[in-house]
């Protein structure tokens, strides 16, 4: 049907559906997106904060903004994918929550929540296009979304644990309603990283893509299955599944907030934090 | 065992156990169900409202009432099935709830929730001999009771987003405790009906059957597996499992009720009811 | 890596790590349980109480009072298992429910419900070594544990209906949890037990091994998988996925055992135990 070319951008490759019908830009001015839209009022959100799209507030703030702007011009679907071939995203940007003011964790923290409630509660309907490594927040975003096709040969999970933090109980509610509760606690208290094959198998993705215009035309495949439903009764039965969940972060939201502070800023959790880094340079080093 | 004979009706051909021991009529007087009882006290109900057992109220209270008839002579299992060979029941009758008053639809559906109530939670085992297709209502049906067996090459879904409304929330809550969150949402959303082997695969039946008669011999195999179980045992856990959605329906009936006349009420939903007929009809036409 | 010796004791033979680093005994002074500590502070609990490890309230309180020791003493994994190759543990002692006062019922009960608010909210891994037949609660012992692993050939299951009761609420929900709401309803109605194959593939157990000695082996590999683990990380994410269960035990306890001992009192339930025995005594005498 349609087919993709690839738009050389400042920070990297970025898809576009150009042959078919024409692209336009969205309005916003987004410092680490890019957002395109398809005669058909579907987006392409594309995160573009090198080298890893960590998630700092500044990124998360521009996804919230997108979401707004896409629910107001009434968007018909939405890809969210990365710039890279490598990493689709890396998590919440450490360097926020490592040694950082409490003031400054939770207002990371807020707006991931403010994220989840936007992204885990949009109208439209939403799929990851899983262009490399998802892990934590990155494995988080992609839950958020409804369908998940993912690059083969990359890794995804909530890993936080190995981090020495753990993952907040709304979001270990997502894991669960994804791949069941005895397959997500396995793999929440082990901080396990599924390849993407695994992921497949316990439900943690949908499709596998070899590369990423396959995953774009799986995507694509996904949101065509709902052009024939009304979006009315799409999105009233998309809500009911999710109501219990997002009532709980919307109300919740500042209590989730402070004991996700609360346990940054416990020692033990900092030092885990320190020992990590301290395991990273390491091995950037000795791969020198 | 047990071997079965097809005994001709006015609307279709009805299964009944003759040989090995002695089947008799039911006392109740019903237009739209034919209820035949073995020497074990096991029910075989069978749906015969022509063409597609689509759903009125006249049909739901018969069946109510003959749920109730089995808990008062103590019923030792029940096989609910379909006159038909093509279809086991089309869901709600489309023309109760197109271009009707709202006590109209609220009556259609508020007797839905008391089958729901009496059959979901019945004391004794229940089992769906599934002989064609069961979209929407007709696998509503289906989940009610504790087993499925499917004939092969048929479809069965909630499809209810294909015609522009969505499944209430206690229906959803049941599609998830029988395929799980991630596959219920994904199949609610676009409304997918599966195929007999897809429904075996993903949970939502339990057992294929080629034909009519093995899905009988399947349903009394299903039954007999209770025999040797003490059926006070077998009905607390059965009411154990099932409570909380019980109670919800039951106390909630009403705001349920009132939620699914103002949805099905809305000029949009109307609006793709209409446009999900005529499409109906035009299918119809081109096909003379 | 470790290897393993066989030490007999009194009762049976009794499993230790020997070979790479020194085992101690536990300083508890127990008449049904063995308990080994290796020098990494992992402990390996032997239920010991001959023939089947039937759980009578002495044999609960044992276990209890060695969860209390491993909390104290900073336990960083268990292993539990059974001094038997034949069974793992029988379930409840019959005895104490059978022609017993409501106290004795209720004492044994309440016990197993302190049980599993220690074990399955032990703050360390915990994994159980099914080295036999597992019914009733002998699974509920191993649902306890966050990892299963069972010797081939056995069976598990909570089969409580085919002695004419039924798994109370609490448990149902682990059971749920484990395995998902239809394969669990579907199991618990008909008091079925899986094979060891069959535990496998619906995720009752998490892997078979060949004997004990490999169920160790792995016992050992499972346990390993955390040494990397930030322990308060791994406990955190734990208790939010338990907390749930856990508040409603710990808060309704004495309500689910007065529960249990109505049951238990019913004549029809007392009827159905001595239907049971009796069966097992005619089996025994025609074995003869």
């Amino acid at each position: 049907m349609s087919s993709y070319v690839y738009k050389t951008t400042r920070r990297g490759v970025l898809l576009a559906k150009t042959v078919s019908y024409q692209v336009r830009l969205c309005s916003g001015n987004f410092r680490h997106l890019e957002v395109l839209k398809d005669e058909n009022n579907v987006a392409i959100v594309t995160m573009k904060r090198a080298p890893v799209n960590s998630l700092n507030t500044e990124l998360l703030t521009e996804i919230s903004s997108v979401l707004t702007d896409l629910e107001e011009t009434k968007c018909s679907g939405m890809i969210l994918t990365s710039f890279s071939d490598k990493v689709f995203c890396s998590g919440l940007d450490i360097y926020e929550i490592f040694k950082s003011k409490p003031s400054a964790i939770g207002t990371s923290f807020s707006t991931l929540l403010e994220v989840f409630i936007k992204l885990y509660g949009s109208t439209f309907p939403t799929v990851a296009a899983i262009t490399g490594h998802a892990p934590a927040g990155g494995c988080v975003l992609g839950l958020f979304c409804e369908y998940r096709i993912m690059v083969q040969n990359f890794k995804i999970g909530l890993n936080e644990d190995q981090l020495g933090f753990n993952a907040p109980s709304p979001i270990v509610k997502l894991m669960i309603n994804t791949i069941g509760h005895r397959n997500a606690e396995l793999a929440l208290t082990s901080g396990r990283l599924f390849t993407t094959s695994q992921a497949l198998q316990v439900g943690l993705v949908d499709e596998i893509a070899k590369d990423r215009t396959e995953a774009f035309e799986k995507a694509d495949g996904f949101l065509r299955r709902f052009e024939m439903i009304p979006p009315l009764a799409r999105n009233f039965t998309k809500q009911s599944m999710r109501r219990a969940l997002l009532q709980d972060v919307t109300i919740n939201r500042e209590k989730y907030t402070e004991g996700f502070v609360s346990m940054i800023s416990l020692h033990e959790v900092q030092q885990s934090i320190a020992a990590y880094l301290d395991n990273l340079k390491n091995k950037k080093r000795n791969a020198h």
